[in-house]
């Protein structure tokens, strides 16, 4: 049986999971929650988010897990998105942890207010939200600036999941907002930014994009 | 050369690390943030948060990320805080996902507004905070009663990581703040929260809190 992506795929947590699978160069059935009623979707997942994933009748939710869980079941395939050695592994997990507690809550809000938002759910943009997360992405950019100046990727030198899952919130800070500048302005940052979304994954994505 | 911990012992964020080190049975030194200057914590993480630990040279932030590296390295010796098979690990992961991503933020703010912040930083409660947190978590809450009303720990009948991640938090609501009936309402995740909350790495922390 097919591997089964519930969920859109304009939605950045959707894209995580077809960014593993496309990299992994695994088939999947991407079926689009607009199909779904909203009892459907909650048995799939009770908190009522996507994606959820259904691999021959196995269901799981959270799109950092789903990722996790392709990585590993496809590890022998190329890219390698785990790490090789422990101290790899452990790297890979703390820069994923970086990504889903602290630089991922400001770059929400952000795309949030300028895009998804108003585009997706008629939303007006609040400029001080704005403004304030902007402020605490810079901070956290500084830091990923120093770390990139030092190594090709955030876990080493090498691509992994850590690098992935910031792809498609990056994406939409650089193309859907005004506020790209925080990106361009830190070379290491937007030369790592250029060469993860340079990959044929990525562009598989945007090309196939709804 | 030991395991050293950094950060304080009253931190719950610390705590998760020492607990999966107790349930190991490994040994460590705790090194108090105290000791150190701005400078020295901003070597050990640059987010200049707590916990980052140090093995044998080896430096790692994120106290998620420090769980899994521990209980990968020993996981070998029980309990296997991981899952056996490739679809307990993705459960695992996904459990541990919801701690960090729906159940993490309101229970910190609940702790914060009511104990953490009057206790510590001469801050006031926002009691609005509150109510508005309590009523995230009581929805929360109930996806968890239902879980474990099918299942012993969150990940299945083991128990692992997902479920060690949440002691520390429980613990202050249930003995720092007025709002323990959230979880001694709930049947299953109350007798979940005696069971975990029961296990010796626990108690030895509790014994050992300043």
């Amino acid at each position: 049986m097919a591997i089964k992506v519930h969920g859109r795929q304009i939605s950045p947590y959707v894209r995580v999971v077809l960014l593993v699978l496309y990299e992994k160069g695994v088939d999947f059935e991407l079926v689009s929650s607009d199909q779904h009623s909203d009892e459907y979707m909650a048995m799939l997942n009770p908190f009522g988010k996507h994606p959820a994933v259904e691999d021959d009748g196995f269901l799981l939710y959270e799109s950092r897990a789903i990722v996790r869980y392709f990585a590993t079941k496809y590890e022998s395939r190329e890219p390698n998105l785990l790490g090789s050695t422990p101290h790899e592994r452990a790297l890979v997990d703390q820069w994923t942890e970086v990504q889903g507690q602290i630089f991922h809550h400001p770059i929400l809000k952000i795309n949030s207010e300028l895009y998804l938002g108003p585009t997706f759910y008629k939303k007006n943009t609040d400029l001080a939200v704005v403004k304030q997360n902007c402020a605490k992405l810079e901070l956290i950019l500084d830091i990923y600036d120093a770390r990139l100046a030092k190594n090709q990727y955030l876990a080493g030198n090498f691509y992994s999941m850590a690098d992935l899952i910031h792809i498609p919130m990056l994406y939409i800070l650089l193309t859907h907002t005004d506020q790209g500048s925080l990106i361009t302005r830190r070379k290491h940052v937007y030369a790592w930014y250029r060469d993860i979304s340079c990959r044929p994954a990525w562009r598989k994505i945007l090309e196939t994009q709804i």
